[in-house]
């Protein structure tokens, strides 16, 4: 697979050389626009162009252009005039469009909407006042849907007329005031009677969301229930627009590189700025330097106990295995926990017993690595206390850290706050902190016994 | 939603405390198999088994098992006889058996594939032959397939005889052979005349994968083209199965929760698991004692800079912080390309500039904090060469640490292992190792400022 996309890059670049536009073209008519968009990810700015005013027919490019990746898409969007823009955003579907118009700067999304015809923009506009991370912001309007009165034969004609509508999955069915009441598949038509009305068939238990609904909890639904399509109704169960299986698979995509992103303290935002490295250093900046305000209290704790350490200057040697195992112990678990509340794995009703199984875990490897750590203390400054102190502080602060890498998460998921940013970047300071003074205060306990 | 299945949840207990099975029998027909798996989640083993053996129809039984996690089925299994988990796992489709036999205990497995009748565990045999994780240990084998020589109308006979294929979105066309040469939609059927040849209308370029194909890969295929299923042929195009966007959904669930857990050193077997703290533990320990190893190198090297630090006692303030940054840092460019890699965002042909970019912002960010903790060791220590020192060195360590972050998971691409494992966990040591050099060498270098 990935031979082929190498030799379609090289022969497009070789003649974009040439200027050979015509081959191009041609070129271009003839592989699948997915495949397009992809070879634009390895083009600079002046080839993105040339290759884009090339794609003959609009409706080629509008699939080229919502299929790009948004910070690709947007800096191919700055090179092109807005007529050429508009005329593709009219040949998409609405929400692609408005995918597209919201990551647009915001005076450029105004002039579109004010080129745009009446219609269009005001269904977009529309589309637009949705949360971007709702039901409303990913579905999509053009629906096909029945009324509840047709037979299956007046169905499959209306089905057989109806072109535009791409991928039916489904078919919806409605009252008389365009309330969703019923499901059918395809199947379904072709093994009844042509005479069978809709509602003696259609199944009337539909999985159904509100236009407000998180799209995380859409793509739990399409996941759970196996679907490939899920509905979209208002507060009154009008039928506003459908969810399909595709746009779950992005939404799935997008959620799961945020909270990685998130929890290395980064920003899925960055991906917009493409290699911008003053815009992405800014959007790390803010979480490094809360961090570096915890390493400073860290530095400071251990300051404080300054005299213990002039008094034994071999306990210096531990202190960045106490810190990194505790980060790294508290960061496995804080992970664990985020990720099962992302996949529904883990909610409020079975987070004790995971807590007490951290607690758990977190106590076994402790023994294990303040065993291993205490005897290397032991044999390298030939004293059997510090061996004990070192151990001692590892198991407590190792089984510590475990704890908190469950707690902190779920603190953050009651307050309302995505409990990835509390993974592994803030769990770390804290345990640094909680290691230091488990470390040197288990020292200072013992100070007698290692001198 | 959620108080849907509390609501359920809590009835279902209650019915089972009361041993009202005949009502739970009712209740269990009544609701979707989903949402009866959902249930087990939260019941302990006794009130699975009970809810297990209440539900009537095998079909049921068998969707319920497909859908439970991992861990949940296979405990669930412990408890309930042979002969019923055959029954069960007959009913269900080819690929979902093979997925529950797979996390069984082999002797477990083994016993159960002898009590099977010989056609089914012959061909369930066969699906074990392939690769967990390839398209063939995915594909579902129960394929819709017409010949390339009927007609609209003898394929429209056949869809409707067809009852047990569940979902049918492309219709796959082969020749004799069972090659695969073309592929309908079900819309196609109904817009032609009923008289045509499949082969006159069916489109010849059908996106495929073999058996061997990587699962990743296929669901990469799956969300470029935006398809919903994919055929999978043997290497010489005989089709053999199908992998449909549904398994696609926990494709991609599952492979994000493996880089997630990898990232964090940890791994998704653990999932398996349960609440067991031992079998966890002695999954997680391997890597945290490489960890420990490495903590254990960092604190020697520091040993060794003894002398400086003994004359310098502050210089100890800023080792947290130093080691903590540089740890952090490295972690975000890391989880950056890893999941690069896994989004297919980052290849090796965009790799270079993604480099420099990360190299540029680990400058910037470095050169941020370095100056901020070397105005923070000035005042606090009164010493300004000493907020040079730890302001160089930050900036340095920095920097260092951006640039190991994309150097470390592309160099285990290379060689062939995952890259996530080299996320966080190995990029954090390797920084604390050059993050305590590059301090303690600055500090050495400018001793004589210092004192």
């Amino acid at each position: 697979m990935e031979q082929k996309h190498q030799l379609l890059l090289d022969t497009a670049r070789r003649l974009i050389r040439r200027g050979a536009y015509p081959h191009l073209s041609k070129l271009l008519s003839k592989i699948h626009p997915a495949d397009i968009a992809h070879l634009f990810r390895y083009l600079d700015l002046k080839e993105q162009r040339i290759l884009f005013n090339l794609i003959e027919d609009p409706e080629i490019s509008a699939y080229v252009l919502s299929e790009l990746d948004h910070s690709t898409g947007a800096q191919l969007l700055e090179q092109i005039d807005r007529e050429t823009i508009t005329e593709v955003l009219q040949e998409m579907p609405y929400d692609d469009a408005v995918d597209i118009i919201r990551n647009m700067p915001d005076e450029l999304a105004e002039e579109i909407l004010n080129i745009m015809q009446d219609e269009d923009s005001t269904e977009i506009e529309q589309l637009l006042s949705y949360d971007e991370d709702s039901a409303g912001g990913i579905m999509s309007t053009e629906i096909f849907s029945l009324r509840e009165d047709m037979s299956v034969q007046e169905a499959i004609e209306a089905l057989q007329r109806a072109e535009d509508v791409e991928m039916v999955f489904y078919l919806y069915v409605t009252d008389e005031y365009n309330h969703l009441v019923g499901v059918l598949s395809l199947r379904q038509l072709l093994t009844v009677p042509p005479q069978t009305q809709l509602k003696d068939i259609m199944t009337r238990d539909v999985i159904r969301v509100t236009t407000d609904t998180d799209q995380e909890e859409v793509a739990h639904l399409v996941a759970r229930y196996n679907i490939l399509a899920i509905p979209v109704v208002d507060e009154s169960n009008k039928l506003m627009g459908i969810v399909t299986v595709d746009d779950v698979i992005d939404v799935m995509r997008e959620e799961a590189t945020e909270d990685i992103f998130k929890m290395a303290g980064a920003s899925e935002e960055e991906l917009l700025y493409g290699f911008k490295s003053f815009k992405i250093a800014r959007l790390r900046l803010p979480w490094l330097l809360v961090n570096l305000f915890g390493g400073v209290i860290t530095g400071y704790l251990m300051w404080m106990f300054k005299a213990t350490l002039e008094q034994i200057v071999a306990l210096v040697s531990f202190v960045p295995v106490i810190t990194g195992m505790g980060g790294n112990v508290g960061g496995q678990s804080a992970t664990i926990v985020v990720r099962g509340f992302a996949t529904g794995r883990i909610d409020m009703g079975t987070l004790r017993r995971v807590f007490f199984k951290e607690l758990r875990v977190g106590f076994i490897m402790g023994t294990v690595c303040g065993s291993t750590i205490g005897l290397v203390a032991w044999f390298w400054h030939h004293n059997p206390y510090l061996g004990l102190v070192v151990g001692l502080a590892m198991v407590t602060a190792m089984t510590v850290a475990a704890s908190m890498g469950v707690l902190a998460p779920t603190f953050f998921k009651k307050i309302g706050v995505d409990p990835a940013i509390a993974s592994s970047p803030f769990v770390q300071t804290a345990n640094d902190i909680t290691g230091i003074l488990i470390y040197f205060g288990t020292a200072t306990m013992f100070l007698q016994l290692l001198l």
